[in-house]
């Protein structure tokens, strides 16, 4: 023993000799770059800061809280901008702006300096470089742009940089949307990311297809594809190869002085580990990703070792690593000789094992992600509303809500996947954000209605109020009493490019009222009694979001029709006093039934109900003569409250009990209250189930507005609540769900295309996300659901479709440490279950014919019309205020299919302009064409100057970027271009646009 | 609520503007330095980085096993110097130069060109120096001086700087001989530390006399006295103010744009933090020790809270914060006008609570600490050897021993407070170090002997060995046969000044052995068969420490007499083939008595035992007339097993169950062996302890040989086995041990000095930590034991004496995750408790005339002669060797109360002296007097060219030390100067060495 110790000291010395190394100070040798030949080994440094999550966005980026979580952000990027100075080979990652720009305000000038230095020579990288790093099953396509074109315009300001590289790695699953629009339409080369489920995975590394050439868009094909890193393993290194401060992983150990010398197995470990993923991966470059959540803490940490790593392993000279980003990476997979394999779809729904598909999330926290969906286009209308009147630095500004949709499209955010702390705090911004926002709305609103109004418009001549609470019957201005003579004006605000008509609703304490349109004639009316479902919402949530209990209650809801220009306005005026007692040809009452069928609806769209189970039968849509046997009903699935394994359902993982769906009544009590403008079918489906569906007289599909909660757990079952819809289609397994709200996937029941599908979750394995709605078709006819926020959906049975509308649960599904979803609201320390309420739309076509309804009505309920509400003089405000316009030339609308997803006044002045087709290659007779939009006419109050067309994230020019090609494994496509929109003239000023063209335009004016 | 969070958002909108911060890069103002009529708050940063506990010292310094603890020094010094460059105010303390140095071996030139500019300016500032912070009660002071010189010595080198604060936060319990020697003659001007018994420190904050003027020497009084600060909770900062990365702390939020804006509650906090320290302490000056054990692992962490700290703290102006260090802070105290209390004895026993008496380490693991006890004496000597041939800096050196030795000392290596892994690797430090001395030694000890050696003499001629498991009866040269007409060379040397005589055992196979002295001349011998304890432990021990078994074994102990110069050698040769059997002659055999009482003793000594029952009955000193019944016997103290707060007995912990000691036996079997050198008592006290009380012919001790293991757990209960010797004599509660191997301190069971005492633990209480030994008096005689390593020692009953020599328990005491202290041995799978052998010295004395004895035994006993062996034939030896010389002038000696503790030669040339006198003041009639000692008689070979007085660690010139002086509560000295040596004349030579005085020098030669 003592002899081999001795001889230890003797050899340690001798390797001082010989090693000119090992005994003193050691230059690590960071240098080297890609070898060809021989295996490189990118090493890709990276902390993945997820914008909130166990802790709120500001908490992980103060260090607050390390309890819960040992993660500070500002630590991360103090730490690592040092480590990069210290070694120009030294290089970094970064992705989360929310983070980014937080830290960026606080650094000095010269701190800034040196940044910018890291940045424009490649040490620091941008990767993906929106706001966060979105969902990809719950977010809206125009958000996950907004919360994109935010951090890239950020970057480009301060660095001049645009980023190349996708870095989706979190997310659970990945949309199509992403691929071609949200990578491709960026500039991006590639994408990279670590969840794809699990037999997907086997099976691509197997065949060495983890690497692909994803096209995600049917329409656009090779146009828009982009080279896709799905990781072999996780985002982290490989077992051994984390460095973290505090970490247990062996340190490279190569001082002869000191014990525990480890230089040759450290580099035999990481050979192997090199040549372990060199077995799944084509050609000889392998990614590492150096990091995990929330590391770097201390970067030095991390740099020192893999400084030793580079040096030793290229001294022994096996595998060649260096220092890498995922754009000298690709740009390494690019130059090699090989073909890729082709990926179309997406890769929903994501499992990492057999019983933990990753679908309960689409529906997670569905009062959030409701409440984001709002707000989106509420932002949308406020950048619109803020530019017509001119951005004025001193008044408020959307930057903040901005700031807080930016953050609430992160992966944990609107995917309900945070505790409750993180959601409230989320919510709390988002709060604040449309509080400003709503000041912006209402100054605007002011100015643009006042006739006399200059650009000097600083402040609102009126005081306007707007009803986030509106639909649960509060909102006090038209509540309250109505005095002196004055009128209740409505200003009715329409965000989108075509005129429209819509019911308004608003509470009132009256039924003797009268409403004028903007000339002073007296329209239309009916009332309705507020139900008591919606005054006990109002009650107890008036008092929980707002700390006290209004006085009153309103008993009706007064209904109108409002027909509002595109990109314009109109005014209504509510007048009371009206004498004589006409209630009961304005209050709606039920009627009951001597049939045994109960017809319903005043327009073309017909429903029928059984009189005596309460159930619907039947859907009748007169004018286009489709005519569908169809059930509606609400069932639960029982959570699995887990196993030896804990593979409980929870907020991330649906994971039913193995019972098939509960049906939560049998037959229920038919309320149906019928009016001129709208007919009503009220059905108390259970205590905590409550459902109106409405059909207008000029709509043709029904509106279902359920508030379900709160949602029972006295039986110890937690339960994920489902509308069903049966009809007798013959569906063949096929279904279409949307991604992202814009292009329609179609999903084949228990299949995937990509590999051969073993079937462990017959349920939860078919759930898809949804943003716009789904529909499924037979050879006549098409039956189509629109949702109004995130959710998930599926059709377990043919003919069948449901959507998950909420989730209550008790155990937690181990993804983290987020603990169950039990969502609760208290009032005066007395809790209940949240209760939601929201709608969905249902519709019927004739084959080929359903794309035009859920298109433009999908675009409706995106954007509702914006309500503002004051008391004046209807005299008086008919005479100083312009009652009823457009922004637009009074002749033009935009064509009907395309939106008008963005209109901004940027900080440097210039505007942003994107346009949307809404339209998929073949998807509609008529509208899948080349659309045209006359700026000229768009923007007819102002003059254009200047125009640009840039990237989607308007950060480069549009015709300056590059396009890598790529082989694609038995590439048949038959290439032929996709139509898209030809350059604009400057004197035209005619924008095309192709179907499913997005354009984005810096204007100047 | 929202009207409430609208209000937020402008409140802090404004608060951007009116401060100007918050809302972007601040910079924060950290300049501030001490303000006179404000309390300052003096931030002093730290990392306490233990020199080894939970993980190896390597492991700590290269983070390896952050599982065990999250701790890398590395880390801790690369990020402290950055954060240090980064702001000048900022600045920061380190102590431990075992890890510092290893630090900077491994920096590059620019990076230590930058480091000397933090220590030039003193933003880093060294504190203590040592190689480590030594424990003080289980460490011999001159192991002290050593480790602590290493260190000041590289800071000397490597910075030309000086440490001026001793900092020994972490120790349990602090020493007189720490108080007065290593720090007031280190040129320390303060000491502080945080461990100090937890009544003391409850009295001592209420009277504010924490803080006092400590005056650890009876002789030096107020001449060696320091300033010491004893911390009113922990070496941690007030609760709420740890930064290190990951603390859950509230980082102090000054950013208007997030949330969470905390300033105004952090300056709350901080200075009422401040105002409780102040309520207990004297000036206004407080001393925040910012830091805990291995912190600063991302060290910006807490600099930049700190740094947020001090600007608020200080804007806000009640106090004042600032940057600082204890040197800065000891300098405060000393221009503050006040007077501080006086401190006399030193801090032991400690007490954290009311049953935890920190007094079972001063025993745990005494394998470790009689290894370490063993290797300080064989690094002074082989110091003293290296010296004489001459360094040579390919060979050997003596560094690899002092760096472990100087890592042994540490407060969790010594102390046996470390998990098993952290203590092999002190042992194999040890071995490697004592590996690479031996060689200095076996090389030295050739030149020396050899009369041609020039001073080329690079290799051994010879092949020497040397013996470290003579104990237990290995020595393969004196085992194995000698042929070729050789003989044993036995080659004694002694380390001491004087010249001395003692027997030399070694294990031998035959009886047919003749010995021979220097000049040829036969000398008389002694066999002793080997007895089974002895055998069984070498069988057993060598294969667990050598991994072999030796073919045979030796049967008997060969005894003789050797005399040896004062620094020199003297030669023995052992011939076998001696004719004839004497055997009888000289193997001891025992001597059955027919007598009640049995008398054992070939010299003045005589001992006297019951034959009945075996026992210790009386011990006689014919010549010095002292005759005293004393009875010894072995016991067990069972260990608490802890109870709802987990108080166990355990490796820092001695907590008796209890009950009374268990007696191991009531009468045991006597074994007496007699003959002409030595009379053996052996006692089999039970089949896990056997004794051997040898007397010799001409020594007036008894020396207790015992062999204790493995202790049994198999009832479940642990034990702590003690000696206690019980006389009759009248002692009055009192006895004395020693501090540190030098100065006796009275102790008074079931008292202290400083505060009225309440007893909880009146065993555990009242013990003390040994290193010298302790003795009692009555008013005739005085009885002394003297120990073989660091233990811990009791009187726990008038006229009694106790030592507790092994601990074995089953139970943790909670402090740290140390374990329980269950020490096993394994061979081939097969474990059993560890064994422990060794010695301890009885002796008694007329009254005041025991000293003598005490002190040149004491030094006999920590310097034993050095053996080394080798095969040749005796008559080429005495023809071409010296076979008998000293290395000083052959008439000179060091006079008796003088040892010489260092002769070492540095890197620099330079040769390190260190004299000591042996004696206290008043302790002995003719040795408490000026001694001198003539260095040209000291060094007679060769010649003196310069002589240096420095401090005790040879960092400073002795002329220009600094002494601060401070006002003392009640200062009655009545100052009479000590008996100090004057200066060096440089052409005399000659060193006058006053009481207890330790004078270093640097000589050239």
């Amino acid at each position: 023993m003592e002899i081999f110790e001795a001889f230890l000291v003797f050899f340690f010395a001798f390797l001082c000799y010989i090693n000119g190394a090992g005994c003193g100070y050691i230059k690590y040798n960071t240098e080297s770059r890609i070898i060809e030949g021989k295996l490189n080994v990118h090493l890709v440094p990276h902390s993945h800061d997820d914008v909130g999550w166990l802790k709120t966005v500001d908490q992980y980026y103060l260090g607050f809280n390390n309890t819960i979580q040992g993660a500070c952000v500002r630590n991360v990027l103090d730490s690592v901008v040092d480590a990069l100075v210290r070694d120009p080979n030294r290089k970094f990652i970064y992705a989360e702006q929310a983070f980014f720009q937080r830290w960026w305000a606080e650094q000095s000038v010269q701190k800034q300096e040196e940044v910018r230095k890291l940045v424009n020579l490649g040490q620091l990288e941008f990767v993906n470089g929106g706001w966060c790093m979105h969902d990809e099953a719950t977010t809206h396509y125009i958000d996950m742009i907004d919360q994109t074109t935010l951090g890239h315009r950020m970057i480009k300001d301060q660095f001049n940089e645009t980023p190349r590289a996708g870095w989706q790695i979190d997310p659970f699953g990945h949309s199509a949307v992403q691929a071609y629009l949200l990578a491709a339409e960026l500039g991006f080369d590639s994408i990279h990311f670590a969840r794809i489920d699990y037999q997907d995975r086997e099976k691509r590394k197997e065949k060495k297809s983890l690497e692909v050439i994803w096209r995600g868009s049917k329409t656009f094909g090779s146009s828009s594809q982009i080279f896709t890193n799905a990781f072999p393993i996780h985002y982290s290194p490989p077992n051994g190869f984390q460095f973290e401060v505090f970490d247990d992983t062996l340190p490279v150990q190569d001082s002869a002085h000191l014990f525990d010398y480890n230089v040759e197995q450290r580099v035999y470990d990481f050979i192997e580990a090199a040549m372990t993923q060199a077995n799944v991966t084509r050609t000889n470059h392998v990614m590492w990703t150096m990091g995990d959540d929330f590391q770097y803490q201390y970067a030095e940490s991390w740099f020192s070792q893999m400084d030793k790593l580079i040096h030793y392993v290229n001294k022994d000279g096996r595998v060649n690593a260096l220092y890498s980003t995922p754009s000298i990476y690709t740009d390494a997979k690019n130059l090699a000789d090989e073909s890729w394999p082709l990926k179309t779809d997406d890769y929903f729904p994501y499992a990492d094992n057999p019983n933990a598909y990753w679908t309960g999330f689409f529906t997670s926290r569905p009062a959030l992600k409701r409440y984001v969906r709002m707000l989106s286009s509420y932002y949308l209308a406020a950048r619109q509303l803020e530019f017509l009147v001119g951005r004025r630095s001193s008044a408020p500004q959307t930057f903040s809500l901005g700031d807080a949709l930016g953050i609430a499209q992160h992966h944990d955010a609107v995917t309900g996947t945070s505790p409750q702390h993180t959601t409230n705090d989320y919510m709390k911004r988002l709060a604040l954000g449309a509080l400003e926002a709503e000041n912006i709305v209402n100054l605007a609103l002011s100015c643009l209605t006042n006739s006399s109004s200059s650009e000097q418009c600083v402040a609102p001549a009126i005081n306007i109020h707007q009803c986030p609470l509106l639909n649960i019957s509060y909102c006090p201005p038209t509540e309250d009493e109505i005095l002196d003579g004055k009128s209740l004006v409505v200003l009715v605000y329409n965000s989108l490019g075509w005129s429209r008509t819509d019911a308004i609703r608003i509470p009132v304490n009256d039924t003797n009222l009268e409403v004028f349109d903007s000339k002073g004639d007296s329209i239309q009316i009916q009332y309705l009694s507020i139900d008591n479902a919606t005054s006990n919402l109002r009650n107890f949530y008036t008092k929980a979001y707002l700390g006290t209990s209004p006085k009153q209650f309103p008993k009706y809801w007064l209904v109108f029709q409002a027909s509002v220009s595109p990109l314009g306005w109109n005014t209504y005026f509510i007048n009371g006093g009206r004498k004589g007692t006409r209630t009961s040809e304005y209050v709606s009452v039920n009627t009951a039934s001597q049939n045994e069928t109960v017809d319903v609806g005043p327009g073309n769209l017909k429903m029928y109900f059984s009189a005596t189970t309460g159930q619907l039968k039947r859907m009748i849509n007169v004018k286009a003569g489709v005519d569908i046997p169809i059930q509606q009903s609400y069932l639960w699935y029982g959570s699995s409250s887990g196993d030896i394994n804990s593979k409980a359902s929870g907020a991330y993982i649906f994971r039913p009990n193995g019972s098939p769906a509960v049906p939560v009544s049998r037959s229920v009590p038919l309320k149906i209250m019928r009016g001129p403008l709208v007919h009503e079918v009220h059905q108390q489906f259970s205590s905590w189930i409550y459902q109106v569906t409405r059909l207008y007289n000029d709509k043709e599909h029904a509106e279902i507005e359920f508030t379900i909660g709160p949602v029972p757990l006295e039986d110890g079952i937690g339960k994920e609540v489902i509308t069903r819809m049966t009809t007798n289609m013959v569906t063949e397994k096929t279904f279409y769900t949307d991604s992202n709200g814009r292009d329609f996937m179609k999903r084949v029941r228990d299949y995937r295309e990509d590999w051969s599908l073993s079937v462990n979750e017959p349920v939860a394995g078919n759930y898809y996300p949804l943003n716009l709605g789904m529909y499924t078709v037979d050879k006549k006819s098409e039956f189509s659901v629109l949702v109004d926020r995130a959710t998930g959906g599926a059709s377990i049975e043919d003919g069948g479709l449901e959507i998950m509308l909420h989730r209550r649960m008790i155990y937690d599904d181990s993804r983290g440490v987020v603990g169950s979803l039990d969502e609760t609201v208290c009032v005066e320390g007395t809790c209940e279950g949240l209760t939601i309420r929201g709608n969905y739309y249902m519709s019927i076509h004739q084959l080929g014919t359903g794309a035009r309804w859920r298109r433009t009505s999908g675009q409706e309920i995106y954007s509702p019309l914006l309500l503002a509400f004051t008391h004046e003089k209807m005299e008086n405000w008919i005479a100083s205020c312009v009652t009823n316009a457009t922004t637009m030339d009074p002749n033009y609308s935009l064509p009907p299919n395309v939106a008008l997803i963005t209109v901004q006044e940027l900080d440097d002045g210039n505007v942003l302009l994107r346009l949307a087709h809404l339209y998929e290659a073949g998807e509609d007779a008529d509208f899948s064409r080349m659309a045209k939009v006359e700026l000229k006419k768009l923007f007819a109050k102002t003059k254009i100057h200047y125009i640009r067309e840039t990237s989607l994230s308007s950060n480069q020019d549009k015709s300056k970027m590059r396009k890598m090609s790529w082989k694609v494994e038995g590439d048949n496509e038959g290439y032929s271009a996709p139509l898209r929109g030809g350059s604009v003239d400057k004197y035209d000023l005619i924008v095309e646009l192709g179907p499913m063209e997005i354009r984005t335009f810096l204007l100047k004016f």
